[in-house]
């Protein structure tokens, strides 16, 4: 790239891709300021150039439905892919790294699953291939693992990823409604979409989490071989018997790194409500660390959101432009990463928390420890609750560290039991991670 | 630089020096896997080499106590400058420059005295000046200002940037202790130094706070105009109230900007005690800032220790080792930047508390309120405990935002009572940052 004006080709011109333009007219002198240069959008791929547009007044952008206006003008400097979707993007996104050009993305989907073979090819045509946007919206977490905690091993990495399931649990804890409320109250302030599907289930935060573990270990981690488990199954009274025990439902992105293995997943936890991940509300992100020189370190904002996702989207482009080098894109010297080295789900260790329905019968909560006990689960805690006659009862346990083989066994035997009225109910716990 | 290793001359051998040595050591094939490179300190300048010290049985470092020895060896690729003071370190930083060679530094009091001018010589001489290391440990604070939200312009930046002001607050907090009885305990826990003036008294939060204002704001701000106040006179008795409230009281350190003038100042704050930057607590460090674009962003970590600050000297090693072009050390294109545009510091607004030392006669709390209401201060609660009879009582008023101008003529009217028993106390109140 050279000269006074960096030129963009934009694809997608949805909520990020028009808070990015108006950053850059809102901003242009700061930005100049900053970059000696001055960044406008030329062209934008649209559907449909013909619909209106709340755009920025000065800005002077070209709208085209034709992917060749971008891919084929030789004037842009960095293609940005803000349409989402696989195949479309797929094909914009290797066309450009293709003719020589930056590449900056939002798309999380695309990167957990074809990420190895595009960093390949960024890597092949010595081109950038930025993605901060991708993860956590404005938090520059990729930079951060990228550069600012380079020469650390990151031990354990725990985020709060999807700001409409952060959302929805917040508003079931604070003002104690069921899922299916607080679900309609987050698309009513536009916090899910219509279809709330990748957020609820957590496949969304099981995207970004696959690219923290590229970023994190330098290592492939197969999106199939994620265990996810999203919110739909949060219920109200687990919310209260964790407020109980000093914690809250949180849905947890993991990996720790264990004698070289990983162990990663998406699943929902209680978090001590005193430590600075349990004070993680709403709509909001975080990601805490644990590296083995700097100790733990939390990056905290908004996930999600025109403005601070096109503030991640310009850093990249900023970043782009300053750098006449290769640019770093993994953040290791091989773009093509190894696959990972994956600890046996089953041998995964955590604290649980279980909520047995059970029928009043005498001797049920002897029945349930000796099936824990048999299986190595250690009990550090127990409430029951006074019942209505006749009907069940929720009996909660905590338990000490157990391995998720001995966890399941456990349920399954458990639940076949006469006395249990429904299926029991599971979470995992946090370890106190700051 | 260019060959397969980076050689390193240290200058210092203290906490952080061994701190890097260490790490070093342990991740160097995970700093070769990321970099491509091996990193090693060839040369350590120290005040007595025959000294023993705890260093990596690997690590195969020349001990000096001669400059020459770093300054005159062309075989370095970066000075580290982990010596601390201002004048060796002001000749040796300047003479490395000069010889066209990167500098990494830790030293924050030598850059917010002569930032400017060792910027400027940088750029003159085309070599990076690295200082991540030098504001909050380990969080990478300098590279997000620079790049990571460099689309932003931050209207707030909040920071708790002193570990051991943080720890003695936190301790008289959580154990009831007076100041200097928790002073003791940083003592003997390591976390504050046999003279730990600069951290209580604010200075070490101060020299930090004008450069986060050079990297956020692009200005020179002088350290002489900084309004800097530090917790040697924070009693236990306003912990008490401050709780009462909903607060914590801490040492803040703020810039905010508003229709392009800065006000800035290192002072006592009440912060809400639920809010994410009131669970910042003990030798922690944190930095919530308010960007047009990003909204809020916190960093939250270790703000000082060997191998947190030797991490983020490491992550300015590798990221040097990694540009081969000219640095972007200031953020800006301008490495002289313009002095800043301070709002006078009696026109600054902001919440307040004060606690009253009061004679219980009566008049006296229509009195306080009468000279409150003259200067433009008006009240949001009051709390007056019952009292020992013929003994002063303390009166605590929190209010709504008022000007310091106003607020400094109505303490001194106040203090002229004739029942007035002691000094007033005052602390500013945080609007609710997050």
């Amino acid at each position: 790239m050279s000269g006074e004006l960096i030129r963009l080709g934009l694809a997608g011109l949805g909520t990020v891709g028009t808070g990015l333009a108006k950053i850059l007219a809102s901003n242009a002198d700061w930005i100049e300021r900053r970059l000696g240069r001055r960044v406008e959008i030329k062209t934008a791929l649209v559907r449909d150039p013909s619909k209106k547009r709340d755009l920025p007044e000065n800005a002077d952008i070209r709208l085209t439905s034709d992917v060749q206006d971008l891919l084929g003008d030789p004037e842009l400097d960095i293609i940005v892919e803000l349409m989402g979707g696989q195949d479309t993007a797929y094909e914009l996104i290797t066309g450009a790294l293709r003719s020589g050009r930056h590449v900056v993305t939002a798309n999380k989907a695309l990167l957990a699953h074809q990420g190895n073979e595009l960093f390949a090819l960024a890597a092949e045509n010595q081109v950038g291939l930025g993605y901060e946007a991708s993860i956590a919206g404005g938090i520059p977490i990729v930079q951060t693992l990228k550069e600012g905690l380079a020469g650390n091993q990151i031990k354990v990495l725990t985020g709060i990823l999807n700001g409409t399931a952060n959302f929805i649990l917040s508003e079931m804890t604070s003002r104690g409604l069921d899922f299916q409320s607080a679900l309609h109250q987050a698309q009513v302030k536009g916090y899910a979409e219509a279809d709330p599907t990748l957020d609820i289930e957590g496949m969304d935060a099981a995207h970004k989490l696959i690219l923290l573990i590229r970023l994190a270990h330098g290592q492939d981690y197969p999106l199939s071989r994620l265990p996810v488990t999203g919110i739909t199954h949060v219920d109200p009274q687990d919310i209260a018997f964790a407020d109980e025990f000093g914690y809250r439902i949180k849905l947890i992105a993991q990996v720790r790194e264990t004698n070289g293995l990983l162990d990663a997943g998406v699943f929902t936890a209680l978090v001590r409500r005193e430590s600075i991940l349990g004070k993680v509300d709403g709509a909001f992100n975080a990601i805490l660390l644990d590296g083995d020189a700097v100790g733990p370190i939390m990056l905290y904002g908004q996930g999600a959101g025109d403005l601070p996702t096109g503030s991640a989207v310009l850093a990249d482009i900023m970043n782009l432009a300053r750098n006449g080098r290769t640019p770093n894109n993994t953040g290791f010297q091989n773009a093509m990463l190894p696959m990972a080295s994956i600890l046996a789900p089953e041998l995964v260790s955590s604290r649980h928390y279980f909520r047995f329905s059970v029928l009043d019968r005498p001797g049920v909560l002897a029945s349930i420890a000796g099936v824990l006990g048999q299986r190595n689960i250690s009990i550090a805690q127990v409430v029951q609750k006074g019942s209505p006659a006749g009907r069940s009862v929720p009996v909660v346990f905590v338990t000490h560290k157990a391995q998720a083989q001995d966890v399941q066994a456990a349920i399954r035997e458990i639940d076949n039991q006469s006395f249990i009225a429904a299926p029991t109910v599971h979470h995992r716990i946090l370890s106190s991670p700051a």
